[in-house]
């Protein structure tokens, strides 16, 4: 009826107005809050009350809708704005998998979009912490317990209740953080309610408060269990498949040279090894590009660029499931295996990841809450890092400084004891077989000079202008594999690499080997006794390696990062850094053999010593490649530290790496995870930018001039069937509510979403 | 006039209502930009503009006041408002030096203080990255340059420009991080403009760009060189008091033996030797005293606790100054020979923070600038753990979780530049002597057991246990030297301090040596061919060290920190710790020959080798009670791998951290420097509490029921007159604006500052 339904509209418009001063309440109510009966001041509530109210219209994400209204644009998320407004097909096919839509093309990126963007991000960070007030205070009158009491300035009705008790997004969706904070805080309450009344409730009550740390340790020892098994497979199972010949039970069964001729130098059994070597690696990326495309079009990739999305606030269901967790684990063993110029680290923190989303589940107050479950998900990146370097600091500083969108100090600690867990339990698992826990364990322990800082500073050079360089190459061969015809055939396009990988890789030594044992190679120290090929100072003019094999990770892994299997760019980044600084290092240290006595070298050479470790050069040059390509600096060189055990050097590391910060940050605008996230338009903002801001309001907002009126509410004169007819004939995401038609006093905005949910 | 006057009312009110629209603006200005030739809509623009509104009243920090009204306890800065509502006296004295008042007297820190404190905190941080939008955009406009537009909208007199350009806060006071955000984005756009105009301009700009890089980069090079120097003066000039005699020129010239009697281990050599000692501590300690008391009050203690205050926004004149810079480098030099059980390593924190402080005058854009200052400052925080400890990580990680406030990813990579910078300046000086940046460098690389994980726990629940009986008791004793008679003679008490620590250390070897090389000494591994008396495993039943050395040092830090010399407690709590892990250590180590095939040690001991490395229980320990006196976890064990280079030992550092943060955090509320300061009663919100809220806003309002009418500006009616009349009447700290006596519809609020100002 007619009454019911304008009944109805009133108390919608009385959720609209929650807080009633600032949203912009009737005087009246205003005039009744100040009596000295009325206890509460209005101007005691501003900030909270609004910034609860404006955050109530922030998850407008409408996947494949455009046509935004004014506020959407303006005062809502443009986070979640962006992609949807360009419409870019949302849902994800299996062949164009994780691409919403390409950021290029989308109009509301901005300067404005972006600082209206930066203003919602700030805003919804603020308004997290702020739930601890207004949100969870508010709300939780409508909980029915009397526990707060805002003097009855705030009548809630159920819809606020139904839309605290839903809290589950689609896909595609960006969250809202502060109604998840809110529910979060009305179960909290609810179970200290219960405390109070049995015993069962304070069990539960002690289990929810300890099921923080449950939860993170948990994950810890799954996904450090993960890496383990991985690992241990990897290194028993899939060894170099162009070994020796057939093993069996650890013995040398037959070599090739046995099965093709009899001499073991036979050029026959050379190509019989070159060709088993290259079938060996098609099938095995055959089949991780198969496992992936048929069971878990999620596990290609790095999974790094899709992980910051999320935990900034977005929705991609499925994307951190046991299946790409499975066909992860899977896929990353048989690319490694394949010989594809990839590393295994960033796709562990992808599966760390998906531990942890996994065991959230298991924990309603993370599994049932997608704001909470991102402090979940942020210690499980730490993990992540700590079982792929087994470096825990780095770890936690990697989800701080890379991964992670909204770290306060608790997840800080969280992170610590997940990331410390999971590097015991891998310790427990024993995979490296000795007994460091550090991968590229450097045993050199000589000083480093002050004067040798200038060729740090140029590795550091080099490695920010590598990785601006592979950035921009990688980036411009992904958008032709996106929007051309080469996107059509991912499986073709794993194979072509795969053979060329094989076909290249195959004739020499090192590009062969395992890129981690070639890292450890490069990062070690040659002294004179040293007869390694490596150690021979001619070998940059004379061996092959020299000149071609720098250039040859690096172009391979610019095809090879962005292909439809599994793949992270840490260790080849890293080859690569070592190769040049190896190359350096080498070249200073003839230098400084024939020049011992002239400038720089005198203040500390010393005749019969090797003067320049190039070692030391190849770990600084690493990192400065790892710097230049993903643009972290803290967490690098807690990784570094962790890697090389190499604590001497922080000094040098630290200089490479903000050096190549600097170097790549001119020419590309953010890292390597950055780049894709751009190209792939995933609704991302990054809260490293700040936003220069010359576009005014009025230029970017609806209704421009000449385009219709802005669709309205009114307080007064509405019923249900007007609001139907409204709904129905206009298709953008939300109402500003006025007092009536004639007086367009603004009294609060109501999102589509709210509306629907109300009728 | 009466026109003029209400006329200049008129524009007060104007001021007041900034925003329009969410402020609570007219409704007829409303209309008409709702109109379509009004560009902006209303709400497209809420939270930036309630944000900087609400902001304004943020500095009411009144030092001596009381009686603060309703706005400024509820709605404004509860940090700042917590001392001066309690009514102490906040012009510091010399002789009660930096305690303003204390803090369990304050009757607003109850839950719902602190809470809208913890409101106010956030929405400040909000606000400082909001400033990008609304303050710096709606000041702009009266800054003259027709850069943006509102619209019209928002006409804004010289006032704002006034309280924009000033800038200055007096002592004690808390900044306005809104303002100071707003006046920084307006001097950045008066640069921008020149930049266009002119040469010079281009000049300046691009000076004012690198300026930030600049002055961190001279901070770390003057905080580098300050530790460096004062490293250097404390070796060579102020070696041991208790020395074998007199020395010259490197030779020992006459020994006291020679001095005294003829046999050197005459009783009296020894007598003479200990009072020797003794005076030589006395004078140092007196020394340390006078300069302090002289010249920089504020040189006495850590000074950490007051840093952390600052960089949450309040201004302690003269704390950061080249005074205190001056006496605490020599007092704490001073303090250290004295033999007194404090470590330099915090007050170098200080130290570096005074370079900071000093620096930043240089650049307009950070001296000028409170805000914008404490970003300088936290880089400078971080290089002073860095030249501390030579630990460049744990630097920016101390910065990080304990000291900084606001700590965004910009001030992360400035304060990781400023730390490496730092770090090379005294890799530069060098003052270590050897070659390694590392302190307690541990030679050894041995593995540790996945069992041995157990007393590794132990020895974390043993830290936490330490760290809050630890400070529990120092700040009782702080307490009573606070309140009672102690506190009335701070260099009787510093001499008396002295006294007894040079009494008791002299007798023992270990208690008398610097505390450094005891750390050293601890963490040192014992093989079996070790003679050295540590490594005696029967030492800790018959040598007197082990009973009374580990009370000793800690017995004499509670006392020691706290009196008026420069003191940190970084190195005594390493030190305890160390004592009581080797303690720990070589129990097990006794158990473990004894019983070598029992079960839990036949697992990794083997005959003939030493099972337990009692010199990393030492390690583990020192790391756990350093984590109960501070809380630190990321840090800690950043700052204890750079500080012995046992990156073996990452995962036992961690487990220690984070137990001891655990049960410390179960008896205290918070590490050493929380509590004092809330022993001294700072206006400090800590960001890492959570606050729990059962107290409703009505209870802690003014007015209270019975309580006189608020008093209220009222916009249509009143004068200059009514103004200073009700101004003189009243004393609280602002008044909100409403339309007219008979509607009390808010328009906004003013502060007694700005009204004083606009008067």
């Amino acid at each position: 009826t007619e009454d019911s339904s304008s009944r109805e509209t009133d108390a919608l418009v009385h959720f609209l107005r929650g807080a009633p001063p600032t949203s912009g309440a009737s005087q009246g109510q205003l005039d009744s809050l100040h009596q000295p009966s009325g206890a509460i001041h209005p101007a005691s509530l501003p900030v909270t009350s609004l910034v609860s109210g404006a955050n109530r219209n922030q998850h407008q994400s409408k996947p494949g809708g455009g046509n935004y209204s004014a506020f959407s644009e303006a005062s809502s998320t443009a986070v979640a704005g962006a992609p949807a407004a360009s419409g870019g097909p949302l849902g994800a096919s299996d062949e164009e998998m994780i691409d919403l839509t390409p950021g290029q093309d989308n109009p509301f990126r901005d300067p404005f979009g972006a600082q209206s963007a930066a203003l919602s991000q700030h805003r919804r960070e603020a308004a997290t912490a702020m739930g601890n007030l207004g949100g969870g205070r508010r709300r939780s009158s409508s909980g029915g317990d009397d526990f707060v009491d805002l003097g009855g300035a705030n009548p809630i009705d159920a819809n606020e209740a139904a839309g605290l008790a839903e809290g589950h997004y689609n896909d595609f969706e960006t969250i809202d953080w502060l109604k998840d904070i809110g529910r979060h805080r009305k179960r909290h309450r609810e179970i200290l309610r219960r405390m109070k009344l049995s015993c069962r409730g304070k069990l539960v009550s002690l289990f929810d408060s300890f099921s923080g740390w449950l939860c993170v340790g948990l994950i810890a020892v799954a996904a450090g269990l993960v890496a383990g098994v991985c690992s241990h497979l990897a290194r028993t199972w899939m060894s170099d498949p162009s070994g020796d010949g057939i093993w069996r039970r650890g013995v040398l069964w037959y070599t090739w040279a046995e099965l093709v001729g009899d001499s073991n130098k036979d050029f026959g059994a050379y190509i019989f090894k070159y060709l088993l070597y290259i079938l060996w690696s098609l099938l095995f990326a055959l089949l991780a590009a198969l496992l992936v495309k048929v069971f878990a079009p999620y596990a290609c990739g790095s999974g790094i660029p899709e992980m910051k999305t999320i935990l900034s606030g977005f929705v991609i269901r499925g994307y951190l499931g046991k299946w790409t967790l499975l066909i992860k684990s899977v896929g990353i063993m048989l690319a490694v295996s394949a010989g594809l110029n990839l590393g295994k680290e960033g796709p562990m923190v992808h599966m760390a990841a998906c531990c942890g989303n996994i065991i959230a589940y298991l924990f309603p107050k993370y599994g049932r809450n997608e704001a909470k479950k991102r402090e979940v998900l942020s210690a499980a990146a730490a993990a992540g890092v700590s079982i792929a370097f087994g470096a825990p600091l780095g770890g936690v500083l990697f989800s701080l400084e890379e991964a992670s969108y909204y770290f306060p100090l608790k997840t800080l600690w969280r992170s610590f004891f997940c990331s410390m867990v999971a590097a015991s339990v891998l310790k427990l698992v024993n995979p490296f077989g000795n007994d460091h826990l550090v991968l590229f364990y450097v045993e050199y322990r000589s000083t480093w000079s002050v004067i040798e800082i200038g060729p740090f500073i140029l590795l550091g050079v080099i490695g920010g202008l590598f990785g601006a360089g592979f950035i921009r190459a990688n980036v411009w061969i992904c958008r032709i594999r996106k929007f051309g015809r080469l996107g059509r055939f991912p499986i073709a396009e794993v194979m072509l690499v795969t053979l060329v990988t094989a076909l290249l890789a195959f004739p020499n030594t090192y590009t062969r080997m395992n890129t981690s044992r070639l890292i450890k190679l490069l990062f070690s120290k040659c002294g004179p006794e040293d007869e390694a090929e490596l150690c021979d100072y001619k070998w940059n003019s004379t061996n092959d390696y020299s000149g071609s094999a720098p250039a040859g990770p690096m172009v391979a892994t610019v095809f090879t990062f962005g292909i439809k299997v599994p793949s992270g760019l840490f260790i080849p980044s890293l080859a690569v850094g070592a190769i040049a600084g190896r190359v350096l290092g080498n070249v200073l240290e003839q230098v400084a053999v024939s020049r011992m006595d002239s400038f720089p070298f005198r203040l500390f050479c010393r005749a019969g010593q090797p003067c320049i470790n190039s070692g030391l050069y190849a770990m600084i040059g690493a990192a400065a490649a790892l710097g230049g390509v993903t643009r972290m600096t803290l967490s690098l060189v807690a990784i570094m530290l962790e890697l090389t055990g190499g604590l001497q050097y922080i000094v040098p590391l630290m200089i490479a790496a903000m050096t190549s910060k600097w170097v790549g940050d001119r020419l590309t605008k953010g890292g390597i995870y950055e780049e894709h996230i751009r190209l792939n338009g995933y609704p991302y903002l990054d809260n490293k930018e700040e936003f220069a801001h010359t576009t005014i309001a009025a230029d970017v907002m609806h209704p421009r001039r000449g385009e219709a009126q802005l669709q309205l509410l009114y307080q007064d004169s509405m019923n249900v069937e007007d609001l139907e007819t409204l709904m129905a004939a206009s298709d953008v995401n939300g109402y500003p509510v006025v007092v009536s038609r004639d007086s367009h006093y603004l009294l609060g905005f109501v999102t589509r979403r709210d509306l629907m949910l109300a009728l």
